[in-house]
């Protein structure tokens, strides 16, 4: 079976094509996106999401926004795409591989000696970014396989796949990269309110891998951790800081648990993911609508007028992660972010 | 205002009235049972649900079996009615208050001297109990509003409410009694998925009473702990066993991260919740279907053929619960279940 693509360039289209995620999984759609304010509609309303996806979105965005834009002088150039740039960096807070993205191929933009060699260039980096993120999800799997059991049960959050990523997944390609080692490997995916990422998409891309999923609520992690059956939690992150991993709402319950059974709890994250230069104090947990929390479909599971909080992350303190996969090798906290940054790469 | 009343035994009907609790809160409605087989459809559907509430249920479920019991014959008549009961007791096995309800009103039965006085003694009874559930709560309320500071957020899972109840609650009872002693108390109410009680029916009766309350996700409770800003978590139970609470599937998973933070963790339930004969391991904790986690309204949240497991309730050990209020007081584990029963009522 061909690996799942999230989103990719289409030269024909001169554009960025993408699976709408929020359609999944009723329905399997690719969107045609060839302009900045589509961009980034898909973004806020989490088409495209997933940390690492987020970096090629904004990797593309640059490339879109230089591709579509008509100055010939090239200050003017650079001052309207940096002005693009800077709209697709706003459109979500939280995940720093978006800005990552965005700022890594703006850099070329900015540093390119005309209009025709910025095009270029921001197309190639943007194109790299994407290659990247595929062989730094492989590496990832590969170092995070080598902590797993020969026969285990892995409990995920959200998702941390091919579909938060140009392939393969960060935590969902532990599981991957342990199955094609010919371990075995059953996956516990919480249904993650309220936008049921791990229930849509989570169990999406397992089931249509042949991978054996089952979906529970949030709420009976701990419960099912208190049995005895599940031997580790593996979740992606949307930034690292020097003292905590921010991920989906929900993450630190499960860490906290975890903890509480004597559970390895892992983080799979590209280097990306890292943010050498700021502690949780510094970093803004983006809040979202009261709709995601009182409508589902045609149902409304609020009374009018009752108010809800909707963190779209928590942030979990160093101390009760086990260890961070990266495509980097594996760290154990406490480490020395800018050392890892530093590090040569090993994939 | 008036009180919420959750179901009653209507004279004229001949029948049990009872408020639809999963058409709440976009409609409220209220049923007309005059059958088993209806009211044993509704303790399924969860219609009505809740562990006071179901025992009041029960009662009224053998009461109404002898008010429809054609039987002349007193051994014939005792013989139907106790077919009946069983079918009201088996149709949900983990709160223990069904049965107790249950038995009680069929013991009434056994023990008349003809047809008529078992008629009139199982009403009697049935509407004793209901009585009784209503003191026990305010009871509950008073005991347990001494816990809480004079400011400040409680957090509780599921409906622990007058919909648990015939009316006021228990732990919610807890809440409108600190209220009306003059403290200020906001509540924190989990969704509680898979059928989201917190959100559709603990929002839909604090908000009618005019109580602030505000919705969260029932995977934001440790993050929100985290911040400092919950004082308590109060939740009803289901069954409590020498060694565990029965309750609400997250409700362990709530204690456990109580406990991390440091925070109180007390249980509220009339004592006809406890099971002095049993221990956590002999007791059944039912698994619903995977349409309650697969669909909600005209939405499919997961892919076909994907499997879920649904456990209504988790067991929490004694070790997590600060203290458990009672109609009879407040008591702390480790504690004699069978003193507790025995205990004089001090309401």
């Amino acid at each position: 079976m061909k690996d799942i693509a999230t989103l990719w360039w289409d030269d024909e289209l001169g554009g960025i094509r993408f699976i709408d995620q929020t359609l999944l999984p009723e329905k399997y759609a690719i969107v045609r996106c060839t302009t900045i304010d589509r961009l980034v509609t898909a973004i806020k309303r989490l088409e495209v999401r997933g940390a690492p996806a987020l970096g090629v979105a904004g990797g593309y965005g640059v490339a879109l926004a230089a591709a579509n834009c008509p100055e010939s002088s090239y200050p003017a150039f650079v001052k309207k795409v940096t002005r693009d740039a800077l709209l697709v960096h706003e459109s979500r807070p939280t995940a720093v591989n978006l800005s990552w993205g965005v700022d890594r191929v703006l850099a070329r933009v900015q540093a390119a000696s005309g209009v025709s060699e910025a095009k270029d260039a921001a197309l190639a980096e943007a194109k790299a970014i994407a290659a990247e993120d595929t062989r730094c999800c492989h590496a990832i799997g590969g170092f995070g396989a080598d902590l797993l059991p020969d026969e285990c049960t892995v409990l995920t959050h959200c998702n941390a796949g091919a579909l938060a990523c140009s392939t393969w997944g960060t935590a969902l390609g532990v599981i991957r990269s342990a199955l094609a080692a010919g371990k075995k490997v059953n996956v516990i995916a919480c249904e993650t309110r309220p936008l049921l990422q791990g229930a849509r998409l989570t169990a999406w891309e397992l089931a249509r891998d042949g991978i054996d999923v089952t979906v529970i609520t949030d709420s009976m992690a701990a419960h099912i951790m208190r049995t005895g059956k599940i031997d580790a939690v593996i979740v992606g992150a949307d930034r690292i800081t020097k003292d905590a991993v921010f991920n989906k709402i929900g993450t630190y319950m499960h860490a906290v648990c975890a903890n509480y059974h004597g559970i390895p709890f892992y983080v799979a994250a590209p280097i990306s993911t890292f943010d050498a230069t700021r502690l949780e104090k510094d970093v803004i947990i983006e809040e979202r609508g009261r709709e995601e929390i009182a409508l589902v479909g045609n149902r409304t599971l609020l009374p009018d007028g009752v108010p809800v909080r909707n963190f779209a992350f928590d942030a979990t303190p160093m101390d009760l992660v086990r260890a961070i996969i990266t495509e980097k090798g594996v760290v154990v906290p406490p480490f020395d972010i800018n050392e890892l940054v530093a590090r040569s790469t090993t994939y």
